[in-house]
């Protein structure tokens, strides 16, 4: 089970400013939160899906799934045995830090150290908006095309993560791998890349470990001892 | 070749009221304005190029390349032979009608009868900003799943047309087309919807012909001599 927050539009007029105030206090709580964007159909669910299936035994996860409307994705998550919140955001078309507060405050910051925001399905306004996440995660499929940083710069320069999904079709799309990686490297030189299948399962488990490790590092850095 | 021009962001504050006039002024300068908007990558700039090579021996095409940043459409598009245009948002997420109105004067409207926008690769903003278009049209890719008219309601309420796309990789998702197709109309039970692979060409006969024809009868209602 789940439930629907419509999430309301934030007082603050400095984004930038509550999405630090944010990103302190989920160090101070030890929940760390993780930004999930993309185009719509790029297959966020699914990978969340997956990582959840990995983690699930080593954290406490609580799940955010951000949407215009309808709950399709709070249902398929909920099936994982994990806290999930449907945010509706009323037509807007991204989460700000105030929107995701809302959202952890309602997951409840002491049951989680991991939070994973599934952001509204867009490669554009999301990324102008600082959640006050700390890691941000691009998911770009193949059949998006190998262009897209080239087209959706600002989304690259914020990720901190890249993962290319629908590795499974690559033969079936003119889809240039290579040259995929340079265009996100253009953007973000210190983007670390995945290629997954989030449908089968390929390339999670590296991206998990990877993420355990990151998790780590962050407690580490800020003495989070949850 | 093509020429690059920064959109301002409009002065009009009603854009609603602005899109009317330049609706307006299209019906007397007799220029047929299609908006085709879409998730990044699901086909806009090979379903453009495909409508174009079965139109340009019918009409005058003008095509505005709207991306906010680099050029790869607008080189694309431009080896088809009609006049194209590349108009940079400097990160809108969306073109209004008086960016549309920037482009569609560069074109210039006498030289026009046809004049295809291509919206910013978003499903959410583009569907809250009239364009003053006569048509609008949204491509649904099959790898982006038949849920999507639920989770992006807009989109599919303002438009007219629906191509689905990637029509050929339907064997390899998991993607029902009835249920895409009811999800569609439930959203809009007037829109029409056509099965298209804008890679290999198939279906797109079919759409052209309905366009031209659904530009003849615009022409009639509006007494569009052009």
């Amino acid at each position: 089970m789940y439930k629907i927050i419509e999430v309301k539009q934030s007082v603050f007029e400095d984004n930038n400013k509550d999405a630090q105030r944010l990103r302190d206090e989920c160090k101070e709580k030890g929940v760390f939160l993780l930004n999930v964007m993309s185009s719509p159909g790029s297959g966020k669910t699914t990978t969340l899906s997956r990582t959840i299936e990995q983690l699930k035994e080593v954290c406490h996860i609580g799940v955010m799934e951000a949407d215009i409307d309808s709950d399709v994705d709070a249902k398929t998550i909920s099936q994982y045995g994990v806290k999930t919140i449907q945010l509706h955001t009323g037509g807007m078309c991204h989460l700000d830090a105030d929107m995701t507060r809302q959202g952890l405050y309602e997951l409840g910051l002491e049951n989680v150290d991991l939070a994973i925001l599934e952001n509204v399905g867009n490669l554009v306004c999301p990324a102008e908006f600082d959640t006050g996440s700390a890691l941000n995660v691009a998911i770009l499929s193949i059949p998006e095309g190998d262009d897209k940083p080239l087209k959706y710069p600002l989304m690259f320069q914020v990720c901190d993560v890249v993962l290319i999904n629908k590795m499974d079709v690559l033969p079936y799309f003119d889809f240039d791998l290579e040259n995929c990686k340079k265009n996100i490297l253009y953007r973000n030189p210190n983007a670390k890349i995945f290629e997954i299948c989030a449908k089968d399962g390929k390339g999670i488990q590296e991206w998990c470990d990877w993420l355990i490790s990151r998790m780590k590092e962050w407690k580490d850095e800020y003495g989070v001892s949850k």
